[in-house]
């Protein structure tokens, strides 16, 4: 692993690094907030998944997770949305390939070489940062916007007993009946379509749930309503007495302007989960 | 005056628009924040003005200033730091020209033309903003950073009586004796260094002071120290006996993420002096 950057940030050390992955087969790089207390003792983590056309960055620079992250003693991890780079393939479309892994493990060609987004959040990259930063790999919480709302709560819910607690920002709510969802997973899945309920939000909430609070916010001027299809995950956390919140807030769109303005209550909810 | 775009965030509203420019002969962008109290009466205003290379939307997106002004009641304005466009003066550095007005009004060829930051500051953009906007012309502060906190100390200092209180994250303190400062000085005024000693902090500091409050922050691990000159600032300051503070953060950089890290400081500072 080879350190890009180290800056002093609220009284902790906001990192970015970059390794050599297995899952993808291409050097991956991620940021990482370690709080101060982190120098004592180890801490409790956040994963943040960002969103179409995004990289390990821009949650990194826009959403001001980490004075709330500082505040509560928790780390952050904000991991690349694909592989990258040359000999990786890529579409001209903004919601496909590099910038757009969907957090799946594609089968099909020519993404089935390096997309293995799952495995690389599933498995091998908690296994690189807890070895190598003072992280408590038995305190783990996730979110993220977007398709990385998509991701985060896909992940907790098939990960039993990874997360405490999972939030969403304007989540990829039901991809498999969405334009944001059918056109990847089709590309990376192929197109028996038994297979894309895996990673359908909506699905997961209706047949298993998660084992612990849920919060999701939607900005109700969001552009993009149709696309994210927050009716069909809202419908199933109440059909499912999901533990949990989701909200509406007026006014707000999809942008990260929305995040940050709703960062500081995720940070609070998933800390009184990871400290509890 | 038209609107570039508009996003819900804190309760409030983070605006960007774009106006034709009497000072600048051009079309010149901004960033305002407009908290929700400005629904009802006008609001007090900070200035932040950025550094080197940045544009509008640097701070605006990245120093988590929002939640703080919003907390606060308080509207921010995020003026670029030049003009731009095709006819437009440049220089393949990225310390002079466009993205390095400097604050000052070029006399020499070829910025004089549209290279008047100063003006655009000290009376054209003020008066576009307050009879636009609901905000409260008797309440300003300023505020910047690098390159923007050289200009909000000198603008606060020149204008007595605009603005109530002023800080700096770490700001090019003494411009006329650094490599930031004396290769733009010269090219934008002239070689006659009497005239740029009203865009010298240090020199104004121990000239005139500031009536009312200075806060300054400095990361002692700052990459570009040697150009700030922060120790000529600091100790005109002490010399004068101003009031205010000039604080070394330690391990802090030059970066955003020690403008983050310090911004809600800077915010309760300025909004301690403006609800007075």
């Amino acid at each position: 692993m080879r350190t890009i950057s180290e800056n002093r940030c609220f009284g902790g050390v906001q990192g970015v690094y970059a390794h050599p992955s297995q899952a993808t087969g291409t050097e991956m790089t991620f940021g990482l907030f370690l709080p101060e207390e982190a120098d004592r003792s180890p801490v409790p983590v956040l994963w943040y998944l960002s969103g179409l056309t995004c990289t390990h960055e821009n949650a990194m620079v826009k959403a001001g997770a980490q004075k709330w992250a500082a505040e509560h003693g928790l780390a952050l991890v904000f991991p690349d949305t694909s592989p990258r780079g040359e000999g990786v393939a890529n579409d001209e479309a903004y919601d496909l390939g590099q910038g757009a892994g969907f957090y799946v493990n594609a089968t099909q060609a020519p993404w089935a070489p390096h997309f293995r987004m799952w495995d690389y959040l599933a498995e091998e990259l908690p296994r690189i940062v807890t070895a190598a930063f003072p992280l408590d790999e038995e305190r783990q919480s996730i979110t993220g916007h977007s398709m990385g709302g998509h991701g985060a709560l896909t992940l907790a819910m098939r990960l039993p007993g990874r997360f405490r607690s999972v939030s969403a920002f304007a989540p990829i709510a039901q991809p498999t009946q969405s334009d944001w969802g059918r056109k990847q997973l089709s590309a990376y899945l192929g197109s028996d379509e038994s297979l894309w309920l895996n990673h359908d939000s909506t699905h997961l909430m209706t047949e298993y749930g998660f084992d612990g609070d849920v919060l999701v916010d939607q900005g109700a001027q969001d552009q993009f309503l149709t696309l994210l299809r927050p009716e069909a995950l809202a419908g199933a956390m109440a059909t499912r007495r999901q533990p949990g919140a989701f909200r509406v807030q007026r006014g707000y769109d999809h942008s990260y302007f929305f995040v940050a303005s709703f960062i500081p209550d995720h940070i609070a909810f998933h800390a009184e989960a990871l400290w509890r």
